[in-house]
């Protein structure tokens, strides 16, 4: 086996037992923290476990580690970025917002449990997300700077929802675009790399260049978000596709073309990864998890 | 005048001056905080600004003072719940959910910004909410505790809306309709009852105890609001009424009829007030708020 394919594999390990990491935090929380009605537990838990590329706790517990924290201190606030992400896609998904059948190859929220429930399971989850960090984080003054970032990074993403709702009919241009993606996506991959430098009690600057990382790498994450809408079957991404077009969604890709889209994601990852050059060999799985972003088929 | 109406007064001008402070706060915090599309701002705006009895920021404010905490230590937590309460008027109105197109006498978010946008005024509200905790509350401790009681009463207020949602038409009995009450309504003045007394950094008997107070109001303005539902008219409300029967609702007079109604209602005060007799003469405002909540008439 080459080099190359040998760290491929071992990172691919290493993110394996991070999601898993994360998945049994997310029961545990879920499980004794409050009472909660069975059909409200169980929309929820539909959304919530079913699968995902658990892309953003990855970078919170990687970026954590890459600064010299425990994994540990890492695990709630991962899942409570988890749990917002989720949040998001569930009201996304609603026929007042996208209008979305199918996520990660299953019926949407409230395809299963009613648009009233599927609203509840998300306003649960954000609820319970600034809950676990207030519950399971130690440090008091950790607790503070984590309920901000998440509560600034979430606020962020809906500002981003609205801002897409604005600009539908593809009416805008790469300005519009580049604020769209920064706020609905971005923000929240800059939430999860602070998120995870805070966990490692870095220092103010530390903490900034880890979200400069992650806001590049959440933008190159949303342009390729867009291409493969243009380009994948239904089956591969397990959610409709070929959809912006249809919904007058601004993308990209329309604003740009595909080639500049191709390239521009390239050129955010390529910055990204120049930003954490000073972290030396601790780096690596952030240079694997910005190049698995570009690279992505799903 | 006579001594009970001075007081009856007095206890008015306390009143408004704390609903004007609270409602300066909520216009600071959502003026400079992030940033925010316009037509989001416009939405959460609406409806944060639209008047209401702000109950629950007086009980914040009215049981810090009553446990020798400064008012001030206490509006930020007071601003963070009227945050969540409005959140929860936003989405309870929702088509999917109770389906109402009028609130404190003006048409509901959704009429006037449609469904996706009133969505998103909503989870912005809640994520702010937290945001402001994290942000103006200076103590990290204080910070903690603070967002642990806000995601526990307003996740047991969502939990109360699916329970609401779970036993439509009709269904249930007393113990159902306690349930429903208990988590839709008392929990979040549970929540504020001890998020004043944390504010005044109460021991923990203390809070446990304002927040049984807080629990029994609670219950009772929830008992009292359905009887409303089923005398008052649509003007004296500022929403529509007698929808209850309509929407198959489970209320507190549909299982014990009305005179049993304002009998609990009535005991439920008169434990609330019994338990803060330990305060003395500084529990005066809260006796005043708790008789409010029986004698009101919208």
């Amino acid at each position: 086996m080459s080099n190359a394919k040998v760290t491929e594999n071992l990172f691919a390990d290493q993110l394996s037992e991070v999601v898993q990491a994360v998945e049994r935090a997310l029961e545990e929380y879920l499980d004794g923290d409050v009472e909660v009605q069975a059909s409200l537990q169980e929309a929820i838990l539909y959304s919530l476990l079913a699968g995902g590329k658990r892309l953003r706790p990855a970078l919170v517990i990687f970026v954590c580690e890459a600064c010299g924290g425990e994994r540990q201190g890492a695990i709630c606030p991962a899942a409570a970025i988890e749990m917002i992400h989720t949040f998001s896609l569930i009201h996304d998904d609603l026929p007042a917002m996208d209008d979305d059948d199918l996520r990660r190859g299953k019926p949407t929220s409230h395809k299963v449990f009613g648009e009233g429930m599927a609203v509840l399971a998300g306003d649960a989850l954000v609820t319970r997300a600034f809950g676990a960090v207030a519950r399971y984080v130690e440090d008091a003054h950790q607790v503070r700077r984590l309920v901000w970032e998440l509560a600034h990074g979430a606020g962020a993403m809906i500002n981003g929802q609205a801002a897409d709702i604005h600009h539908e009919n593809h009416q805008g241009d790469l300005e519009a675009v580049t604020y769209i993606h920064t706020h609905k996506t971005a923000m929240m991959f800059r939430a999860s790399a602070r998120m995870g430098a805070v966990s490692a009690r870095a220092d103010d600057d530390r903490v900034e260049l880890m979200g400069d990382y992650g806001l590049k790498i959440g933008l190159a994450f949303q342009i390729v978000d867009d291409l493969l809408d243009l380009t994948s079957s239904p089956k591969a991404m397990g959610k409709g596709t070929q959809k912006d077009g249809d919904t007058g969604k601004l993308t990209y890709p329309l604003v740009a073309g595909e080639e500049i889209s191709h390239r521009h994601a390239d050129a955010l990852i390529r910055e990204a990864i120049a930003l954490i050059e000073p972290l030396g060999q601790r780096g690596l799985p952030l240079r694997q998890l910005a190049q698995m972003v570009v690279e992505r088929q799903d």
